[in-house]
């Protein structure tokens, strides 16, 4: 973070401070992964306890344009959705003088893991009634919907059903690397900084996303470039410690919402 | 529905029916909808009041695949998910001796419109981070995501992003027809029963989901398909009475989860 920004936040937090509200304060998004360019935002969070008069949503403050959230720190000590796994575990805590938000964001990170493995399972079960696990690897053999468009002649719904697939794919390759995945417009941005990740994944992302035609012939090469993604993950998951059910379908039944 | 299906369904719900746990059966998926073609399963919810010993999962009756899932009676009776109110509002009631189904569902259908107006709003909320609403109709005008993606030559997040801003354009226009959004596979494929909708939906949406190359001109071809839609959705909300904020934004700041 340059210094100039860095001025500009603790102006910010000084004004902040003085509610006596004010439990803490987290940069989230780029600013608090540092991953920033001259087109990111300052997002963050103001967690409060009871009511506030610091102003929410976006605004300029010297060149950078701040959009800020007040949140009941109430919220953050219950269940968090997948965005704010992502959010808060990747966030930079910039004023927290009890203590309270670290501890929190420490012992989310435990529950994370346990979390993953359940996401996972869930998004092998998502994938396989789009990608077909021909050899029924993990139970998950079945019938799927990019097959069934392909027997209607519904190449269009095939194609956007083959996007899904890929939203699929990606968010896996975030959970076998023990990531949360990323809110949805950074999914791609973020990928080359996971570890696991095929040696080709550039070119296999562009084979997926080009959609040229719409015929068999087009449906085939990206789902080609699906298959290697799918081996690679496989190989992965096989690789691994992870505590994976030998078969996923039945682990689906058993814990679906 | 055709005569050999109903009996193999009539024969199914007699087994069903001698478990006294059962408090109903519906037909979710193509089956309840009557829109079924030779590929489509048979899905169906067989509820329950407690334990039961019927099978759950897949499993071939005559030369069907039906779909079966147990759901205990107490969680429909409860909030209800998105897939649920397009399952459940789209579904054939096919056994419900105490009315008790016909009840609730009659109910959900009266709380969706509500939450209809709300999804609406923070949907195009989600949209206005994608498309630029350049004339800050209803306050909605903001630096999208598309443009930094543009501004940073990132031209295949671009191309994703616009995927995502197409999904939820989809999700507006069955909001906008008062319909609850379909589950993801079925999107485009129903799309032709919504009343409101472009004269030449067919063609502005392979020329959004078409993606030929990686470079400002398709992204721009894709684009202006983008702003087709939108300007109907625009001119539809005007022309409707629907309840909406006239600033968005706002609403979206006091609404959000």
């Amino acid at each position: 973070m340059n210094n100039d920004l860095k001025q500009v936040i603790f102006d910010y937090l000084s004004g902040i401070k003085e509610d006596p509200q004010v439990v803490g304060v987290v940069l989230t998004g780029s600013a608090g992964r540092e991953d920033m360019d001259q087109y990111s935002d300052i997002d963050n969070v103001i967690f409060v306890n009871g009511s506030t008069t610091i102003k929410e949503g976006k605004f300029m403050l010297g060149k950078y344009l701040f959009d800020s959230r007040i949140v009941n720190i109430e919220e953050i000590q219950s269940n968090w959705s997948e965005d704010m796994f992502f959010a808060y575990l990747n966030s930079s805590i910039v004023y927290d003088p009890g203590n309270i938000i670290s501890k929190i964001i420490t012992a989310k990170r435990e529950e994370w893991t346990t979390r993953m493995l359940k996401r996972l399972q869930l998004a092998l079960v998502e994938l396989s009634v789009i990608y077909e696990f021909s050899d029924n690897w993990k139970g998950l053999k079945t019938v799927t919907h990019y097959h069934k468009f392909l027997d209607r002649n519904d190449y269009i719904s095939a194609h956007r059903i083959l996007n899904i697939g890929f939203e699929i794919i990606l968010d896996i390759l975030y959970l076998i690397n023990n990531s949360p995945i990323p809110d949805i417009k950074n999914k791609i941005r973020l990928l080359p900084k996971v570890k696991i990740l095929p040696n080709d994944a550039n070119k296999l992302v562009n084979e997926v996303v080009l959609i040229t035609s719409f015929d068999v012939n087009d449906l085939n090469r990206r789902y080609k470039a699906l298959i290697l993604f799918v081996n690679f993950i496989k190989d992965n998951i096989e690789k691994s410690q992870l505590h994976i059910s030998d078969n996923i379908y039945q682990y689906y039944l058993a814990n679906r919402a």
